[in-house]
């Protein structure tokens, strides 16, 4: 993998990653002004938990024309992209509305506790052409993305004021995407969140209690059943968990126990993107349209800990219940915090299985 | 308050309310097929939280018809409703798809632990008309309301299966909801959820710490300060918390704590009511249309212990973050659970406390 970080006019940062050498003479554009991002955390008292205000997201100038994709390459030198015209895969820079940020600061006092919104909002485009997807991506070019979001995990997770790095992409209107270039994002998070909290305590309890990784275990227990695998290569698998809270969730992982995304062997980390591409290849074909979901990679907390009891995994919630009824998170869930699904993971499993994809 | 307790005929039970006497020889109808609901419970090992399955809720054969109302009263003894024609006010009956039931037998044995969904899915109907909404109903009936939710929560959360108790309320399309009437769900859960749990111990903490219950303190600083402030009374007030994760996030609860609403004395009760069309009603008229939204009533768990920490109130969140754009749930909000919000909730309270109502 090849890379080049360039800095833009206003300041943020832009890596371009590539398969082949990156003209080194690229130069970063940026649409419109500069924002000066100052989000600040407050705590909620009842939750436990940390909220981040961004007030000025809402009250930006920047308005493009609904043709404007600033995720496009710049063409016209007077209407800049966020991206230059170059040969390079994947493009990484600075969210230019972040609702974390390194530059947050002198949070404003209120009745509970207040933090500037440290941390970092990064936006991932997939490819240079606006019109794919990551399901349409060839293996090769799969494979160099989970290196970047390899890489940024490395690169944020060595930061000491950066406790957790979340890669994810959300796809499609129905969760809020109005943008269909193909991208993600990444949070790099200040603390360690609610969810990767919970998740990485009950590993941690797991791992003392019986010496062996929790997720390890659960894969090894998927295997042997197989009820519910979708892929399973000799590194890498993909499966609808027996807990699954979303119809048609699912789980991609390796076998074998590792806390980042940086510490896959190559092999394993090919197999991984087979797996992934399998998934999204499946998703797309079970009702022969593009299926909106959430993607999200969970790795270990960086903090500067050992981690041998977490298990790297990506999970998908995909937002349909059925061809044509969503699944909407309502009062217990939202509320309570409890799932009730109207789906048995072994039934949802059955017809993810039974669409055929190739890969070559 | 009067009460009427009816045996449906496939077993459900129906209990009808009134501020007047009811008629004892009313007969509570049941539409269609009995429903031999069966729903268990898995573990997720790693949010260590139960999720329930009622895969038998998407292939029922009971399709009515789009024009046909379940909770409307029943007018054609050929075609029965949920509920008989006669004079009472609200209406609450076992739901005929739960979750949760007490019935609930022999979980099918997984790779995860497994238990029947026992517990309990009440649906409640707040009126016999069809056509309006909770915000327009005389506060007299809102009072009502609060004691049939009170007498639920009492009559469940005896049952020593019973942990918690959840009355809410999904109201309008957006928030999945496709039966218009106006009604709410009451969930009583055999443990107490995750997001309930997390409350009960931050407030547990504090309590321990300060001798002082957590919301009570944080409602003393929120009338301090005013900025937020929605509706107060002698003894009920609405406000945005300074916490807020949704835009026009409220919430509205006792000025004193008390764990249970039906510890509630009759005069905070009613000034609650107040409290609770005060924001409806503003809810409504900020954009001139009935605003979507999940209430959720959180309470002490029903675990048979004291609850000294605990301070019964109502949590509300509509899914718009303007009059035009949904706030969507993704990457940081689902996967991570960090709340990212780009409104603050003082601006969005001076919205809100500019919408004149008045109730008589």
């Amino acid at each position: 993998m090849y890379s080049l970080t360039l800095q833009k006019p206003d300041g943020r940062q832009l890596i371009l990653y590539s398969r082949r050498p990156i003209d080194p003479t690229l130069s970063a554009p940026a649409p419109g002004e500069t924002i000066r991002a100052n989000p600040h955390l407050r705590w909620h008292p009842l939750r436990g938990e940390w909220v981040t205000y961004a007030s000025y997201r809402q009250g930006r100038t920047f308005m493009p024309p609904p043709e404007y994709n600033p995720l496009a390459i710049t063409t016209d030198p007077q209407n800049p992209t966020e991206l230059p015209a170059g040969d390079y895969d994947v493009a990484v820079f600075d969210n230019r509305f972040p609702s974390l940020t390194p530059l947050a600061h002198d949070a404003p006092p209120s009745i509970v506790d207040t933090l500037p919104a440290t941390g970092k909002c990064e936006v991932v485009v997939f490819t240079q052409d606006p019109n794919t997807s990551l399901a349409a991506l060839p293996l090769a070019h799969i494979d160099l993305l989970i290196q970047v979001w390899a890489e940024r995990t490395r690169a944020l997770g060595a930061q000491p004021d950066i406790q957790y790095v979340l890669p994810f992409e959300n796809k499609g209107v129905e969760v809020g995407v109005t943008l269909h270039h193909p991208h993600g994002q990444i949070y790099a998070y200040p603390f360690v969140p609610p969810v990767p909290a919970r998740m990485n305590a009950q590993e941690r309890q797991y791992h003392e209690r019986h010496g062996r990784s929790l997720l390890q275990d659960l894969i090894d227990a998927e295997i042997g059943s197989g009820e519910r695998v979708l892929y399973l290569g000799e590194h890498a698998l993909a499966w609808l968990p027996a807990w699954a809270r979303y119809p048609y969730e699912v789980w991609v992982a390796p076998r074998r126990a590792v806390p980042y995304l940086y510490e896959l062997p190559p092999a394993a980390r090919q197999d991984l993107a087979r797996a992934l591409k399998t998934v999204l290849l499946k998703y797309d074909g079970l009702w022969q349209r593009s299926l909106p979901y959430l993607m999200a990679w969970f790795q270990a907390p960086t903090d500067g800990q050992a981690h041998p009891e977490a298990h790297l995994h990506a999970e998908f919630y995909p937002p349909y219940r059925t061809r044509d009824r969503l699944k909407f998170l309502a009062g217990t869930e939202l509320a309570a915090g409890m799932f009730a699904s109207d789906a048995l993971p072994e039934d949802k499993a059955r017809e993810l299985q039974a669409v055929e994809v190739s890969i070559d």
